[in-house]
């Protein structure tokens, strides 16, 4: 194929149809076919290359629903990507055979939010791979060219794929406000947990204190520079750590309440993992005895260069964390791997 | 009397003894006589003018507690204080003669917060009217050269009083981060909430909303300078406000809830109202989507001058909010005055 | 005239040409008609109410130059400006008759400055009124929708035009970094001088010390609110000051090195008024004993919703300022208008 | 010797008089006896073992003064210390046989900038070895206990006498607002370039480039982690670098002026090196183009924890920086061996 960014209009050599794991209900994902939308002056075609699957998938798959957003119909899962792009629109200004990590939600553009750079919670965004939006698990992908990132000669594109999850964990660090020096609890050794320990240490934090309650997971956080891990199943958190930050990433309250106890004077609790609509148990008379502030982390908004800064460096180790790989035609093993085998970390789907 | 701060050692002059309003149990608050303390170097002797009745002196008179914060032996009330220097330790550079207003936690001094200025997070920090400290309804007080801070002709003892409320106010507009230009919604038109309200007018924020359920207190509100009042009793607030900043004055969780879905993506909540140890019913989800900061204010640090300030220049109008005086021997009737009468706002204390 | 901003194809009412006041070489501005531009889908056509003269305008028609910026070619004059919306584009989202004022620099949209919202230092970024671009002195003008900011009614279009500046004044205090009890000065009592202050009054700020050489504008900025106000020509300032922010308005770089020794430490100092390429006598070592930091500002982002709620609350008095009106064939009498008299402040001009 | 700290009043065991490294004017730098000071109450006696020799030190000794401070009287130099508690007062809680680093500029304490904790730019502050104070080439100090940080067991006293400039470089960085993830440049690569650098890549920036007209030192900065090392004599910087941040360590000001260049728009240059009182050629212009901020450093507040935890993870290396040892006789060898070896990087004086 000889798709060039300066010869756009030669569609006759674009695919004009793409394989794609569907979602059509809970426990029903099926590769189905689908027209390639057309290219337009501000697109580039991708041919994805890997896709990782996030704890959103495997909630879709399993319940049809994440949190409050529901599958009302048929949609293509998945938002953590990599490929390669095959064509682009005349001022998409990305060359043909450029590798890319895929940014999945980019915000509208207009709103208040976007125009000062806050995209990642512009009110009106959507993002790949959560329903009604079709997602990455696809052979080829049309986006808008700000959404891919070169990626370096050094990252191939499994881990390309997981410049997404590494962004959640840049941006966790960003939001934590997290600086060297610091003393750093992160909660939940899990992906996200072990991508977020991996860049406080690059982040120059004199100590990470990983907890969970899975020993193999422990050993694997130890194991990619945690300096300390807790089993939380065994030792309750206490006070005395007087951590500067904590970055909670297991979306269970009662770890975040123990975390928050942890924390010193005017430091700073930041949530990441996927919260619920309501919770109990706020321990608040403490955070403003001591001033302790909560915040929180959604996606993430101009991260991607950052992360793949880190990945190409080799602050992070992100091949330790992909335990797995399914083709497309198996995507639906591939969403339920991680609670088939509690061993694994991150699989992905490379179509 | 001519006691100067070049002759403190003179001591023959200074008072020895001094009548207080102490708490000796629950509905047990009793003028005492007490000895006044040995006047350190660096210390300075008051003669106290007017005590503030804050909302917690009201709930150690009602129920021997506040809080986590239990009377366990007969302490004095009080910690709003004004008065006149009467006397000087050797080292404290303060002239006797000097009107002040007296700052009642100051820190220990010592631990890491103290040293980076924090002192209101102090960990071993004590508070004037605190059980077991000793406040300042009474007549003669011995404190720290630093905790007290000279009044400027135009403000009288009374208002002198309340820069420990407007330094509160002062503080919470600061940990609020209200910027000129913002929209800020000030939830509960009790002392503090009128305070805060007109600190974020002084700020510069071009709409201040302030909600109670008590019509009466929202005219004040009104009165004093909002752009918009709400009786939430009959109006529910609507997440269409879209304010930069909720500064909350109730301590009703409800109130907290309701007011987190008014705020903008990136804006931010901050508790002022005393918090219960658990609450229940956050509404993380909503904080996590708009990454909507979760902040709280405890006292104040270094917020003494700019209230000074601030009342000296009218910016703030303080007299509106005195609703009755009280002398020491009938500190029981203060303390109880807002809730036999629920038109009062602050009432003084004046030995 | 029944232009809407949903017939925008009905072009047969649209002005075809325009009267422009064109620079065609220094000291020579003469009203030349020219085509108005097409009207894109994201576009609005305005009829422009009035244009406010910018020391960059003066600077321009005496030389044919500003700074590093050479008129090569003949440009239309003008930034500051306002009028209504007389047609829209299809997809511009205004509708006809809206009052507004002109935002004249919004950045190229897809550099890295401009996607984190930081729009007016984009490198690639062009200004209305800079040399090649044509400016606003024109009758007609066709604008990006999201260049116009609707004016409320309480604003009429003189202080519309005055919108511009007013942005430059509220971007420098936020620049400033300026907090509500803050003791400001402000050096230059010229147009933007005498905003800055009002600015900064508006924000909270206990004490605004201007100073200026000309006794005439000193008393307009005590009639404006400055608490205090220095001829330094007269008087040097003295280091006792001590104030927490300066901001420099009058490009003088004397002025501005002595304003420094003014600040306390780790206090702050922003440079608004159009800074010379290379200045000499920068008291580097003062600046790092004391830690002040030394900032720019440069245009505004994001101010102009800010400036039109303090233009609209009366927080800020424009009237005072605006000295002169003149016509659009009298350009060249309004742009030399301050040379010539001396007391003036602002003049417009209304086409 | 079995001094503890709790057993201070038995004085017959202290050191009444120690040998002291004492500048008696430009190159007169001989050891003289001194009597060693009264233990107070909330001090430490020092044992001490290493004292770094500053840039300052060779300016005292080769010309009488340093910058503005001019030596009046004797004094003993050095500011860079490390050493055995071998008394504690009784206040001082600190133990007998402490190694520690000693911070030799601790402000006074009472005013603004103190009690907010900006101690290093207290106006009323002074610093170990800067004339007429006394400094730490002796073989005892007396220092009040807040003054000594207790090293751990993998850092022997050469290296805690280094924790003075890691501290200032720490406070760079710290000042510089670096954050993980930015592309830094650091001009000059001596001593306190080096640790610049160093505390750079270990606060996680992706890219450290360092600059010197010494091929030799930039050979040790890139041993050390630089990036990228550029001879500035060969290669003059070009402004298509765009770092996130420059920190100048050379004190040139044609060098500062260059990096500024270099700045990305809203990015931030930060100046380490000891300024000069005026500066000529400051492109105010291009600072004010860009919105790039100026700020300074002096010496350090709050950083010698995080130095002491950076120099014990291994982060950064110190043995590599220090290249020579003298003993307290040949002080004056000390200072003066840099300018006669130029491949000294750091030089150390142990009592």
């Amino acid at each position: 194929m000889s798709l060039t960014a300066t010869d756009p209009t030669d569609t006759t050599a674009l695919p004009a149809r793409t394989r794609a794991a569907m979602l059509h209900g809970a426990r029903d994902l099926r590769t189905t076919e689908l027209d390639v939308p057309a290219l337009g002056g501000d697109d580039v075609l991708v041919r994805v290359a890997a896709v990782g699957v996030c704890g959103s998938d495997m909630h879709y798959y399993a319940a049809g629903r994440n949190g409050q957003n529901v599958l009302r119909a048929p949609t293509v899962l998945g938002h953590e990507a990599s490929g390669v792009v095959v064509a682009a629109g005349a001022h998409a200004g990305v060359a043909a055979g450029t590798r890319v990590a895929i940014e999945p939600a980019l915000g509208c553009g207009h709103c208040a939010a976007c125009r000062e750079g806050a995209y990642n919670v512009c009110p009106n965004g959507t993002c790949l791979g959560s329903p009604p939006t079709d997602g990455t698990m696809t052979e080829y992908l049309v986006v808008p060219a700000r959404a891919v990132h070169p990626l370096p000669a050094n990252i191939d594109t499994v881990v390309g794929s997981m410049i997404e999850p590494l962004s959640v964990a840049v941006w966790a660090v960003q939001r934590a406000d997290v600086r060297f020096g610091h003393r750093v609890l992160v909660t939940g050794a899990g992906p996200i947990g072990l991508l977020v320990a991996q860049v406080a240490r690059a982040a120059g934090v004199t100590e990470v204190i990983v907890t969970d309650v899975n020993d193999h997971r422990l050993a694997v956080a130890a194991e990619l520079g945690a300096t300390r891990t807790i089993n939380t199943g065994a030792t309750p958190l206490g006070e005395d750590l007087q951590v500067d930050r904590v970055i909670e990433c297991t979306a269970v309250p009662a770890v975040l309440w123990a975390a928050i106890r942890t924390v010193r004077p005017r430091g700073r609790v930041t949530v990441v993992g996927q919260a619920a609509p309501n919770v109990d148990g706020l321990p608040l008379a403490y955070l403003q005895r001591y001033e302790i502030d909560l915040v929180t982390a959604f996606r993430y908004a101009h991260a991607y260069p950052t992360a793949i800064a880190l990945a190409a460096s080799g602050a992070v180790d992100i091949d330790r964390i992909v335990t797995g790989r399914f083709d497309l035609d198996h995507a639906a093993d591939a969403v339920t791997a991680p609670v088939t085998d509690p061993t694994h970390l991150k699989v992905v789907v490379t179509p």
